[in-house]
């Protein structure tokens, strides 16, 4: 399987179909044909048939997919069958949300600090380590950190962000209402709920 | 300008546009270049000029946009120079995080009320209405509300969503790690921080 072939809107909807899996294979569900995955997500049968040949596609006429074998390519595919260590900059409300947040352990990525420039009022309340911003560099020079999760005011965004950049984070995950983005090798993925309100205001005046 | 002509990749786009012609508003700066715009955004500047000319293309060679201008026409075609009430379903940490975050404002969009089956823990802790969700049909009678938002567990969005949307809410926005879709006149954004993760792992491991 070559990621080169794969297109950003098969990417897109990778997940969709990883999540949709997964609770197939929760409810001991052996085997879904495309038509159902197009119906439970929304996505045409023939899309759906041309997204998972890019993994091999594994569909059978008349019996359709293997839901646990295709789960489990995906799975391996999306790269959340290893364990990915995550800390988060900013431990306001959105980053205390996301420190609790249990349901990302389902993509085996586990939040094992929390950094502020105040850290009075996360000390012991998380579960996770308490770190002034100040210790960031010192943090990351000893602990493998694959995912640095972004949740400080829009002002101060990009420069968090440089910082676990040049200490070598390969991975962004931004919440903070600016979109980053970085070359080298660096992967951000920018979630803007300010964007998606408007793109939902927008929609329904366009109605 | 007809939404119609409008295609979902420019929609996707607009609020980009919207955000950062406020940010230059905001620093007192009156014109910019469709090149400026495209650094700015990382979108090409001839995509820029594309897109901008489904609002009336304001750009004028070598003079540029006007800021406040296209700010103000992207604010009315956004639809946020109203005000919108919203209702928050689930008070926990998200729907707390989402209570609190002030930036909505700026959208205009103002949080009313918060509905939960267990409401101890809210009251009078985040300065909104907070009623038990068994109260929310009663509360839809009584009050205008453009958006809910959805901060369920998983189980509970699809059947809640359909509650408010059964009492007549136009807009549905989605943080359960569920996609939902309603036809008849409803729109649904979903924000799916779990996908948004496997995308950013994918994308990571594809480098």
């Amino acid at each position: 399987m070559d990621n080169n072939k794969i297109s950003d809107r098969v990417i897109e909807r990778l997940p969709k179909y990883y999540r949709y899996l997964k609770d197939l294979c929760n409810s001991q569900i052996d085997r879904v044909s495309s038509k159902t995955i197009s119906n439970a997500l929304n996505i045409t049968a023939s899309q759906v048939r041309q997204d998972l040949s890019h993994f091999g596609g594994f569909g059978q006429t008349g019996v359709g997919y293997d839901v646990e074998f295709l789960k489990n390519s995906m799975q391996e595919i999306l790269g959340i069958n290893k364990r990915h260590n995550a800390i988060v900059i900013g431990g306001g409300r959105i980053g205390q949300a996301l420190i609790s947040y249990k349901g990302f352990a389902d993509e085996n990525v586990f939040v094992k600090a929390v950094f502020d420039v105040e850290t009075e009022h996360l000390s012991g309340v998380l579960g996770v380590e308490v770190y002034n911003a100040s210790e960031l560099e010192d943090y990351l020079s000893k602990n493998h950190v694959d995912i640095a999760i972004i949740s400080v005011q829009k002002e101060y965004a990009e420069q968090m962000a440089k910082r676990v950049v040049d200490a070598g984070v390969k991975s962004i995950w931004n919440f903070a209402p600016t979109d980053l983005y970085f070359g080298g090798g660096v992967v951000c993925e920018n979630i803007n709920m300010s964007e998606s309100l408007m793109r939902l205001i927008y929609k329904t005046k366009s109605l």
